[in-house]
């Protein structure tokens, strides 16, 4: 594996028999604060066309543990970076790979940038830096997925035969996508899309998950649904990619994670969250065991990206 | 000692018996320009909401020549970070403590920032980071005030009982602020705030200093003021927090730091300022030696912050 | 030396004897990708009034190559940092300059900036950063002369007695103001200026060439001059600095490279850009083994960063 460009590439085997015992592993490496140098004199670029301070965070955070390199971050380049003057992408990594770097992370603000940056390092060959795609406009965000489906992993210990509810904007959420991709690889994942019509999850997830003979529900109101699924994945509306959403318009239907849901699920569940967090989300439910939005999956972020890092450099 | 979160919770005892000595020995480490790795393996994390290069720069340059790493550092998080998608600074903070930093440089655009991610540090317990308010709004920047009073010490040798004149736009600066509420600890010191009425230091310092028995005048005219102190505090009026003044109005008063006043003032006297600085001090000012907010103010924010890494961080 | 402020001040003996075969020492290092520590314990300001990727990335990854640190780094000092705030560049450099770093790499918005720099560190005396300039508006760029001679060198294995054609917008470009005098130092460079008279190179050049007899013809069409040059050297129009050009406007001229001027060329020339490229060299000609401008010329910009900082620092 070279490159991490979208969430097709994992299957179920390369998941359970090395991803997840190998993020398992950096975790216990971060839990005894250790320093390591198991990258030491690998470089890293960080490349980002939006910014996306979490994402930075995680993979400056898990390049660091690691013992490796960042030796160059920017997190606006669209705006303040010289492809204000027009710059293609292609020409970008081509300079970029110059400065030998052994990964790039790279964020892009249109679908497709992460498969132009791989093609461009196929074209230089071998001596190519590692392309990790940190989410592409309404494409993938592939390490999202990994550390979501990590974070089901080890809070319920096991992935085949759960049911997972999809909430919020779906129309618009890169994650969601990336993710039920995924989830979609392992037998029995039953999922129940929760939005209103007009942000429902797009036909071409729709398609895949008919032809996969995955079984899938669309639904308007999340307390029908929190009592049967294993996993409630909220997320937030996308703003800034021109959506909106009344969460508890009784017209539209119900979108909220409240006091009311938590009565209503299972005991041994999970409440997910890509963050940021807005109002999606009530305050109360951050205490609630089942909640993992602010502890273990920001953890997963960590853990799996220094398990990327490591499979893709040494 | 956990955090820095405001001028107050700092006594004289800690300053000179502890703090002093060893941004002394700070300042020895950086003259001999030899590298230590007494914080090798501690991480720092930046998160500044408000650009500020120079304290950013402190900050940063103080972890590196102790040894340690700052393994992220954003200045705009306010603008171009996900928190322009609404997050809140209570997840902020939760979500920043996940990478493991071991303190956190926090500044703020709002009056109270730094008491909420002090109030998160708590919840989360002995793990958390340590947290340094480099600023909130128009509330604290402690440690400013901390290099402010050991400037004071270094050059003057001695804080009681001396008279210091706050000058310029006292209202809206929180450097006053965080400055008098630790100079006034000290038995004997006497303020002048030198402000036009409009730009007057508050009501609440002017009540604090009552209570505790500190003698304070209000004047107008700095050179009326300039014989009888030992320090001259000149600020930046606060163009960008909504006010403005204009130094030399006859009518309003007189409030620049130019000849005239060098002329009158002290031999042993020293002229400070927060920086950066606009008219308020002249250019003539810069090459006499009682001025030190281009040479030992400047050193001063780097050796008392080393001084507090090392406290917090062994 | 201790400071690289404009091309002039570098001459023959010194770039032949010691920068290109230090260059070609420090390629061999990249190559080898074993860690150094050269420069261990170096400490690197990049302070960047105006954006600039290539540039940034580049002097920090030479930086990094060679043990050394960046403590300190922004890319838009004059938006986003306390600059913002009315400091001067004098006050900047003398702040800058206390946090003890051994080089200072400036970006300025204005021509002078550097110099100014130069002036402010001079005042300062021994203890002073090295100053770097990285471009200081419309002035000059030395480092990137210095990469694009090291580039023509290594290509074409001599200066002397070369062709050069200068192409596109070169009344706004420092780049080329920068190249032309360096080139100017070697015996028998003829220079090919090819632009729209209302782009065409200012006087002060012509005025300076012209003085130490060196041969240049101004030109409007480039294809005219193709088959005569050993180095076409392409330039980007510089819209951001108020600038417009039609590159195949026949009453204007042409000022393309694309494939019916590879067809011209001598087999033995090379093709150069400063980058970031736009229209004005067309897709087909990056694969011709004559283009260096995403290959050698970058490479040359790592190594000769890399010998710049060993020269300075060591």
């Amino acid at each position: 594996m070279k490159h991490i460009i979208e969430a097709q590439q994992f299957d179920i085997d390369w998941l359970e028999g090395k991803f997840f015992p190998l993020a398992d592993e950096m975790g216990k490496l971060v839990d005894c604060d250790k320093p390591t140098d198991i990258l030491r004199g690998k470089r890293m670029a960080v490349f980002f066309y939006e910014p996306s301070t979490r994402t930075r965070a995680s993979f400056e955070s898990a390049m660091r543990f690691l013992g490796g390199e960042v030796v160059f971050s920017t997190e606006n380049a669209r705006q303040f970076s010289s492809v204000v003057k027009g710059e293609s992408l292609r020409d970008t990594i081509l300079v970029l790979n110059r400065y030998r770097p052994h990964v790039i992370i790279l964020r892009y603000h249109e679908e497709g940038g992460a498969r132009i940056a791989e093609e461009v390092s196929s074209e230089i060959g071998a001596n190519a830096a590692s392309i990790i795609n940190a989410g592409d406009g309404t494409g993938q965000h592939p390490t999202q997925a990994l550390l979501d489906v990590y974070t089901i992993h080890k809070r319920l210990g096991r992935i085949a035969e759960i049911s997972v509810a999809m909430v919020g904007d779906l129309k618009n959420g890169r994650t969601v996508r990336s993710l039920t991709y995924l989830l979609a690889k392992y037998p029995g994942v039953k999922f129940y899309f929760v939005a209103p019509p007009a942000s429902m999850i797009k036909e071409d997830i729709k398609t895949h998950l008919r032809k996969h003979g995955v079984t899938f529900f669309e639904e308007t109101d999340l307390r029908e649904v929190a009592r049967m699924v294993d996993v409630i994945y909220q997320t937030r509306t996308q703003r800034e990619r021109g959506s909106d959403l009344d969460r508890s318009d009784s017209s539209q239907g119900f979108f909220m994670v409240d006091e009311s849901v938590l009565e209503l699920m299972k005991p041994e569940s999970v409440i997910m969250h890509p963050l940021p967090r807005n109002e999606e989300i009530t305050l109360e439910v951050d205490k609630d065991p089942r909640a993992a939005y602010l502890t273990d999956q920001i953890d997963a972020g960590l853990f799996t990206r220094m398990a990327l890092l490591k499979m893709l450099l040494t």
